[in-house]
């Protein structure tokens, strides 16, 4: 990608001078070659030498801009001033959750502009094959409907339930069928010819809702995917934390060491299990506990011991400054009150607590972010990219 | 300390140019300021300014060194080659732990080698007032012994239980009276013309297994404290893990969330209270336990059952490559190996488990690197310092 940047021309100065030079023009707004001489602090003969190249690219276009008072724009001499934007629409990212219930595909443009998105529910029972051939068709799907071509794709972000290393191999995945095992990244970069970047989905949610969500702001963050058998991401310092193994936050395990109550008993009120991931029966339980059943609020009170339980491990191990609770789209308000009580009880510092923002595209779009993050990268970094 | 290095001129350039010669210096070995003209990249004429600034300040001498051959050390045009050496006697260093039963003060000079050191045994039962004092005598003779003025300190790092804030408050620290709420840095800093760093001291001991102990090498390290009620320090990509509000690592409230038996309990063989920090009464149970006593064996489970509870909610929360355990002088040899079973179990993947190497100076010595870090910031970054 560094020769889309330079037209071929990999030298480290160039580079650098474009990726000044982009940075000055991101903003979005209309630039003229006098201002971005004075923003990028480069010569003008250079500035101009850079922006042909950029022209040349496609990155950047030339733009009539008349001036303020509606007259044609000259310059000082006379001259016409030249006037430049950042051609965003240049390429374009997504973002992907692979999920147990659905696929998400969002599609946004080099500035992070969404584009276009598709939802496909699909059966909790896919095999790797079957799931695969539906993430290709939704990404078919989104990519046709916004009219972009496959090779305008700069880099692609992907979200998915397990641990995850660092090449892509998902290393425990239980949550879907022939996931353990699955090589996700060599699976997937045969369909894409730029980089695909797969995560696992509760760090993914954390970085969203850092980015655009409940924790704008708050650098030291737990986001807890409160399922019944509770995931978390972290970022510490605003970097997400991985772990050695890409398996930091897995606190799912945790309650077996007190040979607690399984998963599939915690919320059903019937003593039949409750598959932990029926969002509809879980939403049930919650709202009959608020409405004041008693059964169900004795599956409630033993849903948020467990969660307190997970939550407390990870706020005295990590000491965040906030942790943010989601992973179901509805019900999980009436947990707040009681996991602020609770944490205030057993944690030493208890953290701030608030719901997650950003509802079922969550993953997705911190998928998108971290596809995002790669292309600014390539774009804006002085420093050698990280690849 | 800028002034100290550049002679009262604090131009950025001549502190970098200062710091980049005194780079090349540290090595100890003696070198030519030819020598040096290569390795700093630095003109000779601006070598040989920044040298004349540091002897100035006692920081470089210029030592005599004959050629490898024995003969009298000449320049290619004949003439003399200069040699100088970094002077680490310059300055000197203090790692500290002031701990419920005893005070360790460890001097060092400027590349850390350690110079003097002193053991002095306390009451648990000292008030704050008392502590401080002990501490303050404990400084005043290994100064004396060494033969070293405290104006000749250039930084004291300090480590003790609870949790301490950036600034050197104890914001919790149930293990020694007075100790919450103590203003330690405050307190401390009045004795010292020198920058004065505190901080929790399983954080320290896994700053010291990292430097010099049993995780060299490990850049993702969890140190447990293995006191009943355990504590624990983590390093994350090599650096400290603090938490928004330093209370990372605090995993002794764990237990309540289970309702377990109090700690005191914990390795109790006769089912009276059992003092956690009386290290002899511990080491005799875990010792009897070893030689195959029944109800030492229990207890021994009990504390077992509660340590991996603890460990396994670190390595779950932040998935680290090595957990060291330490904290007792003697005794838990036998811990390693269940612990090592029961976390294969528990986690999703297991860490590896060591043994702390440093014994019972492994706070003082983590002190010892945090001042060095300071120095080294102070002498060799080429970034402005981070004070």
């Amino acid at each position: 990608m560094a020769d889309r940047l330079t037209g071929g021309d990999s030298s480290l100065l160039r580079r650098i001078n474009a990726a000044v030079t982009l940075r000055a023009l991101r903003t979005g707004h209309s630039v003229t070659l006098t201002q971005l001489v004075g923003e990028t602090g480069l010569s003008r003969p250079t500035v101009e030498g850079v922006i042909e190249g950029l022209v040349e690219t496609g990155l950047v276009a030339e733009v009539e801009q008349p001036r303020e008072d509606g007259q044609p724009g000259t310059g000082r001499r006379g001259r016409p001033a030249r006037w430049f934007r950042f051609r965003a629409e240049a390429g374009h990212i997504l973002g992907i959750e692979i999920g147990v219930h659905d696929i998400r595909v969002i599609l946004a443009d080099l500035t992070g502009e969404v584009v276009g998105s598709h939802f496909k529910p699909v059966d909790e029972t896919l095999d790797a094959e079957e799931r695969l051939t539906a993430v290709r068709a939704a990404v078919a799907e989104v990519l046709r409907k916004a009219g972009i071509s496959r090779d305008n794709l700069w880099a692609v972000g992907i979200g998915t339930p397990g641990i995850v290393d660092r090449e892509g191999t998902i290393r425990l995945g239980t949550a879907m069928p022939g996931w353990t095992g699955l090589d996700l990244g060599a699976r997937l970069r045969r369909s894409f010819r730029c980089p695909v970047l797969i995560e696992n989905d509760a760090n993914l949610a954390a970085i969203a809702e850092h980015w655009q969500g409940a924790a704008v702001g708050a650098d030291d963050v737990v986001f807890v995917m409160a399922g019944l058998s509770p995931g978390a991401g972290s970022l510490i310092n605003g970097k997400l934390h991985r772990g050695y193994g890409g398996a930091a936050g897995e606190i799912g395990a945790l309650h077996l060491l007190g040979q607690e109550v399984t998963p599939e008993k915690l919320l059903s009120t019937t003593g039949k299990p409750l598959n932990p991931l029926d969002e509809a029966a879980v939403a049930r339980v919650l709202r009959l506990a608020r409405e004041g059943d008693e059964v169900a609020k004795v599956a409630m009170d033993r849903f948020l011991t467990r969660l307190v339980q997970g939550v407390a491990a990870l706020v005295l191990a990590i000491d965040p400054q906030l942790v943010v609770i989601g992973g179901w789209a509805a019900g999980l308000d009436g947990v707040l009150e009681p996991l602020r009580e609770r944490l205030a009880q057993f944690t030493l510092r208890a953290p701030e607590v608030a719901l997650a923002a950003l509802g079922s595209e969550v993953v997705s779009m911190g998928a998108l972010r971290v596809a995002l993050d790669h292309v600014e990268d390539q774009l804006f970094a002085v420093d050698p990219p990280r690849v």
